[in-house]
C-alpha cells in the first residue's frame, strides 16, 4: 500500500482539467491551426533557490509521471467545456475538438531528476518532448506538483539540518493550504528528510511513520491534569508522551513525574514529555533537571510550537535539552517563502519537416532569458564530490567550458579526470512508463545521500555557499547569437 | 453542476484519515476509559487577522458541512490503523476500537457563521457540540479546511479592493500548494471577491467563470510574433487577448494593432492585450496612448506579474490604465502570511449526569485563554451599520455590557435601539443537515453586501479601523473566575 500512487489513490477520475484554460484556449488554437502535432521540447525550471538558501531538493516527479500517465478528459469534463461560452455567448470551443479532446492521451518522452536529487536554478527538472499541444496542456499542473513539493522537500532538508538529526515530526495538517496541500506537504517533507508526520492519511498513502500524543483536549476533559496523565498512559503503556503546559508548564512536569513513578510499578514508561509554549530553552532546561532528578534519564523532551528552521538551530546552539521536534506550518507552507517560482518554458519547436527550431523568450535581464534547446544536465564529481554542473543540448553535444549562468565572467574547464552523471533520466516514452520509481524510503535516502555529496557549505543559512551550475559554452554562445537575433528584428 | 460539494466530487472515498494521529490516539483514549460519549463543546477561532488587517471574511464552511456528514473509515483505512504499532512493536490500537471506528458516524451539532460573514478574532466560525470523540476527531480537516479558506477569501477581498471594481481573476494554480491547494483557493478566492478564475476545473466544479488566453509559448511557436496573433484571433474571433511581451512590449502592441486594424474587416474585436512584465504604470499608458490613437478605445489593458493588493492599489493610485488584473501566487498562497492562526479548543464537558462544566486554556497571556462555554456571536447594527459584537454564552443569555476581546478597559453598551443577529446559524443537528448551502455566487454576494455594513476604514491596508468585538459581562466575569481557580490550584 505504501507509496502507492497519490493521484489516484486520493482524486477521482479525472484531472484534465487541473489546468488553466489558457492552456485549453492555446490547445484549440494548435489544433484549430494544424499544429496540435508538431513537436516541441518544454522545460521546467526555477530560477532562484527557495529560502535564500544554496540548493533545492527535487521532489513530486512520481506524481507528475502518474498524472501524465493517467492524464484524460471524461464525459462529464467535456460536457463542462462543451458549456463554455465567448463574451458573445457563442461556444467557446468547437465540438469537434472537443471530440479530439476526449480521445486525447498523451504520448510524450519525459526526462526528468530523480526525488531528492539536488537541482540548482535553470536546471530543468523536468524536460517534456512531443506533440506541442500535449506538453501545453500539462503546463499548470507540472508545476502545480513540482513547485510545491520541491519547495517542501527543501524546506524540510533545511529544518533536519537546524535540528542535527534529531527526531523531526511534520504535523502541519491544521494549517496546511488545503487538503493536498497537507498530503503533498507530508510527502514531501518526508523526501526531504524529515522521520515522522502527524497526518494519518499521508502516513497510510505513502507509508510514512506516524506520530502523534493528545492535546490540551484531553487534559481538559478532565478536573485533574493527573487524572489525565494516568488514563493516558494506561491507555497507551508503551508510547505515552504527556502534553504538559495546559496550565502550568513546571507544574505539569512535576505531575507527570508523579505520574510515571506512579506506573512503574505497572512497567509502564513515560517515553517523552512536550512542551508547546513558552521560553523552550528554559523550560527545555527546568524539564529536564527535574526528569534527571527523579530518575527519568531515558524520558525525552519534545517541542512544537511555531517552530521554524531559525528556532531550532539557535535553541540547538544555546543548549536546549529537546531531542524531539514537531514542526507545523512553517513547514508544510514554507511560511517564508511559500512557492517556488518554477516555470515551464518552450525551447525547441520542429517544422513541418521535423528539423528543430531553438526558441527563447527574451526579458530586459539576460538571466531572465530562457535556454534555447533540449537540454540534459551534467553533474560533475572530483573523488565523489560535485564540483559543478553543466547544462547542455543533447543536440549539440556536451563540451568542456562551462560558463556560470548568471556571473558569464565565471567559467569552470571540465578536467577529464572527474566522473560525472546526467541528471535527467528517462522516464516516459510515448507515454510509457521506462522507469521504476524507488519506494519513498529510498527517496528520502536518496536526499540524504545526494547532500553528502556536496560541499556542507551550501546548507548553511547565513551566505551559504554556492555550487558552479552553468551553460556549456557552444550552447551559450547560440543562445546569444538568438538573442541579437530577435533584437535585431 | 455548479457549487456542489468539493470533497465528495474531487476525493475518494474516505477523508476519515484526514486527522493527525493525536485525534485518533485521543479517540482511543476516551473509547478506552468509558468517555467517548460524554457531551463535549468545541469552538474554532482565531486570535489575528491576516494581513495586519482589521476584518476576515469566513469561508469553508461548506466543505467543513460535508466533510461531517460524510465522515466514515472504510475498511482499508481500519486495515492501515490495525497495522500501527507502538515502539515495542505491539498494536496501537485493540480490534474492538477499530470495530468501533468502523460503525461511527457523526452526530454532532453543528452551528457555524455563514461563508461571506465578516468575522472577527476570539468568534467562533464554528461551534461543535456533542459526544467528545467524534467532536475531537474532527478537529484537524476543521482546521484545514476554514484556516485556509478563510485565509484566502480575506486575501481576495483585499485585492477586490485595492483594484476598485476592476475584473480579477485569480490565476494561482500553477504555484498554489498542492492539487486542492488550488481548488480550494480558487473556491475562496471566488467567495471572497474575485470576478473569475483561469482554473478550468475549480469553474467545473464550482461554477465560477472561467478565463484564459495564451502564454509566451503560443507567441514563439511561430517564427512572427504577428502571425501567432493573426491565427489566435482567427481562432477565438470573439474573445482573443494577446500577450504582447514576448520580445518587446511595444513593438508588441504595434503587432497587435496591426493585426486588429487587419482583422476590423472580417469584424474581429481585439478584447484586450495582457503586460506581463515590465514597469506596469509606464507600459499601460504609452499602450493606451498607442490603443486610442488607433481607434481602439475599447481595447482593454490587462495585467499580470507577481501582483499584490499593494501593487495594485499604488498602480491605480498612479493612474495605471489597466482595467483587468490577473493575480496568482500572492493570492492562493497568500505569501505574506500563507496560514491563519485558527485554532480549536474545548470549551465544556458534560459530567456524568448531563451537567456542563466549563474548560478554558490559561495562557502567560490573558488574551491567549481561550473561552470556555457555549457560545453564540451577537452583531449589533445602529442604523443598519455593523456597531459591535459581543460574544455571549447560550446557557448564561446575553447582557447589555460588552468587554473587549483584549483591551478590558474598553467597553459597549448596547442600545435597546439596535438591532441584532446572531452569526452562529445551526447548519448539523445530530449530523443530519438543517440549513440549505447558498449557491457560490450568493456568498459572494453575501461577502459584498456583509462589508456594506461595515464602516470603510476597516478595509484600509496602513493603520485599518478597528471594529468592536468582545464578551459579554457575565461570561467575562465568570472567565475570570475561572482563571483564579486554575492559577490557585
Amino acid at each position: 500500500m505504501a507509496n502507492q500512487a497519490l493521484l489516484k489513490r486520493v482524486y477521482r477520475d479525472s484531472l484534465g482539467l487541473l489546468t488553466d484554460l489558457y492552456e485549453l484556449t492555446m490547445a484549440y488554437a494548435y489544433w484549430k491551426n494544424g499544429l496540435a502535432d508538431r513537436e516541441a521540447v518544454f522545460q521546467l525550471f526555477f530560477r532562484k533557490h527557495p529560502f535564500k538558501g544554496s540548493y533545492a531538493i527535487c521532489a513530486g516527479i512520481q506524481t507528475v509521471i502518474e498524472y501524465i500517465e493517467n492524464f484524460h478528459f471524461d464525459s462529464e469534463d467535456l460536457t463542462y467545456l462543451e458549456g463554455l461560452k465567448t463574451p458573445k455567448g457563442t461556444p467557446l470551443f468547437e465540438r469537434a475538438f472537443l471530440d479530439y479532446l476526449q480521445g486525447l492521451s498523451l504520448n510524450l518522452d519525459i526526462d526528468a531528476m530523480q526525488e531528492g536529487t539536488l537541482v540548482f536554478p535553470y536546471e530543468p527538472l523536468i524536460r517534456v518532448k512531443g506533440p506541442i499541444i500535449e506538453a501545453q496542456i500539462i503546463e499548470s499542473a507540472l508545476l502545480n506538483i513540482v513547485n510545491f513539493q520541491t519547495l517542501i522537500a527543501t524546506k524540510a532538508s533545511r529544518v533536519c539540518f537546524a535540528a542535527q538529526g534529531d527526531h523531526i515530526v511534520e504535523f502541519g495538517l491544521r494549517r496546511a493550504q488545503g487538503v493536498d496541500g497537507a498530503i503533498a506537504a507530508s510527502r514531501a517533507a518526508y523526501i526531504g528528510g524529515c522521520h515522522s508526520t502527524s497526518h494519518v492519511l499521508a502516513g497510510k498513502l505513502f507509508g510514512i511513520p506516524v506520530m502523534g500524543t493528545h492535546a490540551h483536549s484531553w487534559v481538559m476533559t478532565f478536573e485533574k491534569e493527573k487524572e489525565a496523565f494516568v488514563k493516558f498512559a494506561r491507555t497507551f503503556p508503551e508510547s505515552s508522551i504527556f502534553l504538559i503546559d495546559t496550565y502550568d508548564t513546571v507544574t505539569g512536569v512535576e505531575q507527570a513525574i508523579a505520574v510515571a513513578k506512579e506506573l512503574e510499578k505497572e512497567e509502564i514508561p513515560l517515553i517523552a514529555v512536550r512542551l508547546d509554549s513558552g521560553d523552550l530553552y528554559k523550560l527545555s532546561n527546568i524539564v529536564r533537571d527535574k526528569l534527571d532528578a527523579a530518575g527519568l534519564t531515558d524520558t525525552k523532551i519534545m517541542a512544537t510550537n511555531e517552530l521554524t528552521e531559525q528556532i531550532i538551530a539557535d535553541l540547538k546552539h544555546q543548549g536546549a535539552k529537546i531531542t524531539l521536534w514537531g514542526v507545523g506550518t512553517n513547514l508544510v507552507t514554507a511560511k517564508d517563502q511559500p512557492a517556488l517560482d518554477g516555470v515551464y518554458k518552450l525551447s525547441a519547436v520542429a517544422d513541418e519537416k521535423g528539423a528543430w527550431h531553438y526558441r527563447l523568450k527574451i526579458s530586459d535581464q539576460v538571466i531572465k532569458t530562457t535556454n534555447p534547446g533540449i537540454s540534459q544536465v551534467r553533474r560533475y564529481f572530483d573523488k565523489g564530490k560535485a564540483v559543478a554542473d553543466m547544462l547542455y543540448d543533447v543536440e549539440m553535444g556536451s563540451g568542456t567550458e562551462v560558463i556560470h549562468h548568471v556571473d558569464f565572467a565565471s567559467k569552470v574547464q571540465v578536467n577529464e579526470d572527474w566522473d560525472y552523471e546526467d541528471l535527467l533520466v528517462p522516464m516516459l516514452r510515448k507515454g510509457k512508463s521506462v522507469y521504476s520509481h524507488p519506494s519513498i524510503v529510498e527517496m528520502r535516502e536518496n536526499t540524504y545521500a545526494e547532500l553528502e555529496r556536496f560541499d556542507p557549505s551550501i546548507r548553511r543559512f547565513l551566505n551559504p555557499g554556492q555550487f558552479f551550475s552553468g551553460i556549456e559554452r557552444k550552447l551559450f554562445d547560440r543562445k546569444l547569437k538568438m538573442i541579437d537575433e530577435i533584437q535585431k528584428r
